[in-house]
């Protein structure tokens, strides 16, 4: 990994914030930001992931997707193993500029490391008394690829 | 607000989390979960907000959205003030639990306190020299509503 900095504007004013041109990413106390992910053609929501201010930075200045993994606490290039990277069509930072949105194209059609083309392959009830235990529906939960042939047994590897 | 208490289920294994039917949302430090929330019908995404348990209880039991505020730290029905409820067609949860994804029918067409359809009104260029003073492009950022009529000058009523 690198280590070089990369810093962005510090964000001004509520005004400034929303309604200006200066893009002035608001990172947390982990230094990250929310990532929201989407198919730039289908609209289909794919995953969430999280940018500190070097990922952020490959990103811009590259078209490609990279994120900060929390689990892993590391760097890491979206496809870097399974080559089902992430052209970023379009980036979008919303009104308090805390979270941003990416409509990308993606590689070999998943985005998900469990195989999926989106993360989000269950339902959960609504109407329910909440509290009980809810059981999930799944949706659109057929895989694209085998987990354990593209990242074999270690985890760290996938992405 | 009532004190009530919502509980989930505690997360299992890896395999439990992402290929079982137990919704076990996880939680961070704050108690927090992501939420992106999607238009039902055309799929945009409209904004990025928070639930802690008795949100998310109160989402599930409901059908109507309900987050928790980071910033006045306290729940808050989506709409409120404006009127502008959010009716949760579906609701999903991501491979390892921690966001979640609502799609959802907008009152007033309009999700962001800023008056805008959706809060991610504005592009960030790519293939840019990060570092440098990034400049944002307003797309789709015409207003469906002028915040101080819905609101008055209480930013604490925005919603």
């Amino acid at each position: 990994m690198t280590e070089k900095t990369v810093s962005f504007a510090a964000q001004g004013t509520t005004e400034q914030v929303e309604e200006g041109h200066v893009f002035a990413p608001k990172f947390d106390a982990s230094g990250l930001v929310t990532c929201v992910v989407a198919d730039a053609w289908t609209g289909e929501v794919l995953m969430v992931a999280h940018m500190n201010a070097e990922a952020l930075g490959m990103t811009i200045e590259t078209g490609e997707a990279w994120y900060f993994s929390r689990s892993r606490q590391r760097l890491w290039k979206k496809g870097e193993t399974s080559g089902h990277i992430q052209r970023v069509i379009e980036m979008r930072v919303d009104c308090d500029q805390d979270a941003l949105l990416l409509r990308v194209e993606q590689d070999g059609g998943a985005a998900c490391h469990t195989g999926r083309q989106s993360c989000f392959y269950r339902a959960v009830p609504l109407r329910e008394k909440a509290g009980r235990t809810v059981s999930l529906e799944f949706r659109n939960a057929d895989k694209k690829f085998d987990p354990a042939k593209v990242y074999g047994t270690a985890s760290a590897k996938k992405d």
